[in-house]
């Protein structure tokens, strides 16, 4: 690969100090199955953070196996899930909810988000029972597909309704990293453990290798959890390779000066091209970037960096996507904005 | 039951005729699990109206367990369905499909219908692939979840979306025989046989006590089906019940007599309420009929007759659902009129 | 079909009363879905011979439906049942219990049976967690596939063992008419209903067209169960034939009538092939019977009966199994006997 | 941990090569989900051994994983598994397979092996179609649970009643290399490609962090493939994580060296036990040890060590099992010994 990559935020390896663990550990031997002393540890630094000792945590090696060991262990066959129509869920894991058996009742977003409204709406329609499955999980982002945000008071809301109408509130937390490490957030990790049911916290493009610790907090859902993380093939033989990693991630705040610094390369990245004179389709929040821009230039950069059109604008011009990690090199993002001052 | 009902076709037993057969035959002792020669017969009387002695037939008792079969037999884990948002799989089965492990992929109606362009549409959101599920079967109801029709011209458009596209095609037949026997229909069973891959004809709506005629046209779809009837519970012991019903529904037009009459008498329903001078919110085009009325009278009408409230129009306005059947009363419209005439 | 048939109990269509109780009905406009009055007079007749007036009953058309939505109502995806391998759910239901996700641990039975014995050994053998599915639901048929019987005694052990061990025990009660009207039975409804957690009562065998009573004794098993009927194909339009068909079985005995004599005319067969000089190869409890006969003979009853060949003795030999019912003709035993009787 | 654990063969992190590469590859941006460099190469040196670039390839993260995948994405729901009832699906997936809707037949195993004899008692107890399950897919594993191994004759014999029957040969190989490393071995890569239609090379057992390479060999079986690896959550966004592992395992012979030395490590263990003057209860075939000791020996041994006592044989003595590994310090069998015979 000769052109540098914004395609994503997982087109390296990981952390140099998270191969360091991984180095420094590799011959001690530990029980297997996520009972070794790693994982123990790792569960002990969350739920400092949580601010409670009560929570059950779970280490799983991928998003999607968090979504499906969630849903298959918390819901009954006849319970639906309400999600908005950008959720990972519905578009993004090939049915995996489905294909455990459960319906997905979708609702136009409104920047991403979930609101109580939106909600409401979805309860308003699917009420005839029992010809009609029976909503009973919410299913959010933070941050979103599409790089927003949940604030604090929107989460409280969310939160709200849920509870009104005895549904699990579950927050899909593949970039939660990037959210809580925004600068227009006012979320904590505690907020959301006391907001929600069940969350997870994503590690893989935070500056792990894998890894998501799924983080339950209405105790009726941990009994005869593990079970359904075994059934669905997410038990690690070498569990301590979670372990592992959750203790850097967490020991001493690597997982958000990582996701900080990916902001951080967004923000300067979205200055860059406001400067240029080009608009953003959609304000960074986050890592995820989306200038509008000429398609000559697009195609020009397409030359040197590697990154997705997103959407047309116009005969002329176009969305792309453009994506910055813990790893993301700054020098690029320099190259990549004179790039665009020399095409103009 | 004082009042009398309009609010569905099945809320009486079964036509005469079929109640006579199921007497003449009763101690006749055949062969279990439809291997019956009554089922055999009505076969045989099916296939002459299909025009085509290929096709495989089966019966079973009900409309959402002949949806649960064809897509647990058809369809791979990974394949995806296309169907209107208004579609009884979506709306009205509690979640019986997304229970097989197949994702729905939902499409706005028009009219209750798709449209060669809806399915473009699905299609295009729905390709990235391995990352979503693959569309693979088309799912339409005919007469619609809102008593419309297609036409010959939309079933051949559809027929040809999906064979340019690697679809399936499955006409859910729950009121086959009211869109048959409407006066606008121009379109036949051996025309449906042709343009479909599989399709079902409903028995229940059409004078039967029960029962559902699935007709495969599609021959690679006929391997190992009747384990899924078995497998989904649907192999019915006495499966000659099935085939005296259908022997009886189909030896002389009894099913496209039934349906006609109730679409006549829904004709009639139509004319006497725009007669009185109240509008329909649609057209009467089988056997629905959905008046605009005001409030007040729909309040003295549900002293006498049982009917849904569909839809709020305004504060003072409603829309009502009337259903007609082979077994309307036809006196009971008269005095339903009349009832209108009087509190105008 | 010129030969007589004793090839099982479910050859003829239903009990004539019931036929009369149809057609008497037939016009009566009743509420759907099972919410007639029908439905809700069985519903009391049953629970008069239960003695409980806090079960929950549901009806649906057939034995697999039944089963599929108690285990799906009642298991998460990681809890198991124990069944004996000759249980219909193992050996005849095409995997269906399967299909909803659950895996089923076989146990060899004794005569049909489970003993509090092989259910402790499927304990200790199912114990290394979370790696082995969870033992959660005992499924038991009465009478068995064998035609063998539990006894009281049997059941309170069963019970008992069910509840040290947080075993919801469910009774298959396809052949319940039979177990229950058979001399050497010592349990009453209401004995099945205190020792069961659900179990259900098979009308098909038993004189109907076809309906199964599920009764709910655990009352923790009762929420939204009626979304699994419907999720699974198994709620009826015209509930209402379930209804009037439970009726006429339980207003005055039926139920226990019909299955009574064919216990008998069983009694009368077995007596007739024993006084001919042949063995059976199992005591004759309910409405099955299993003579052992000479290669020859069979051959010769062949053509003038239907019944099935069941098991080689020897090069020589042979078990058959014939059935009786509620519609059983007693001059075909004697013709059957007579027959033997030439032969010899 | 103070006791040297001979548990299992997944106590360590990895080969020291291994984690290597992954250090010398961390910041090479590659392209995600198994598209990246590293997965190519792997393939390619995979086939060479193969012998078959028409082979596909597919590398997931578990055993669990691939065998779910594997199963839900080659059979239809009426399709049944047949497997030793000391396979890993039937005892140590929490009933995986079955909550992806499939059933599995299970077969008596002799020495933890499958032969033609006992698949073809299987399929004549399964051939009352359609009331039972399809056999279609036979799962064998080698080596066994019982660490013992097949031959390359019992291996043609199993393909030869496969093909007969139409059914799909699945070999599991968590631990292929122990099998092919073997002293006893006469099956090579090659043979199992041609002998089988689908099996996975196990490298979390061999010097992996973890991953599994499925090798598909019938052609009909590659459709779609990858849709299930997304859809049961097996498609990491770090694919080059497999990638990596698998060139160092198969570029210059690691896998079958790391396999070699374990399995050298338990003919030492063995041969040192024996001369302590104990039994085996089973020969040493590959990396699993089943020594016969007293009691009073084992309880010793446990202080210094951890091992599972496997199985009781009378009052006073019990086997325990031993496994050693790519990561086996020699010296700790040596100190296991000498403590046998100090105590002696």
């Amino acid at each position: 690969m000769n052109k540098y990559s914004f395609l994503d935020d997982y087109s390296e390896g990981c952390h140099p100090s998270i191969l360091e663990a991984l180095s420094k550990t590799n011959l001690v031997q530990q029980t297997a199955y996520g009972e070794d002393e790693y994982s123990i540890e790792a569960k002990g630094l969350i739920k400092q953070q949580l601010g409670n000792q009560d929570s059950s945590i779970f280490f799983v090696a991928g998003g999607t196996l968090a979504n499906i060991i969630i849903m298959s262990s918390c819901l009954r066959s006849h319970e639906a899930v309400i999600a908005p129509s950008s959720g990972h869920i519905v578009v993004r894991e090939t049915g995996a909810i489905e294909a455990t058996g459960h319906k997905i009742i979708t609702v136009p977003p409104a920047n991403g988000k979930l609101t109580p409204d939106s909600i409401q709406q979805a309860l308003n329609a699917n009420a005839h029972f029992p010809h009609m499955a029976k909503p009973r999980l919410v299913y959010i982002s933070n941050s979103t597909e599409m790089g927003t945000l949940y604030t604090k008071s929107e989460m409280v809301a969310l939160s709200k309704i849920c509870k009104a109408n005895n549904l699990l509130l579950l927050l899909d937390g593949a970039r939660l990293g990037a959210a809580l490490s925004a600068e227009k957030n006012d979320l904590t990790l505690k907020d959301i453990a006391e907001l929600t049911d069940v969350f997870w916290i994503g590690g893989t493009k935070a500056g792990a290798l894998f890894g998501e610790a799924i983080i339950i907090n209405n105790p009726t859902l941990t009994d005869d959890f593990s079970f359904h993380i075994k059934q669905r093939g997410a038990l690690l033989s070498k569990g301590r390779l979670l372990g592992i990693q959750f203790v850097e991630l967490f020991k001493d705040g690597l997982y958000f000066e990582a996701t900080k610094f990916a902001n951080e390369m967004a923000q300067k990245f979205s200055l860059g091209i406001l400067e240029c004179g080009f608009k953003l389709s959609a304000e960074t929040e986050t890592n995820q970037i989306f200038p509008v821009l000429p398609n000559s230039i697009i195609e020009s950069l397409q030359g040197k960096f590697d990154f997705y059109v997103w959407e047309k604008i116009d005969d002329s011009h176009s969305v792309i996507r453009l994506v910055t990690s813990w790893a993301t090199d700054e020098k690029q993002i320099d190259l990549f904005i004179l790039h665009i001052k020399k095409v103009l």
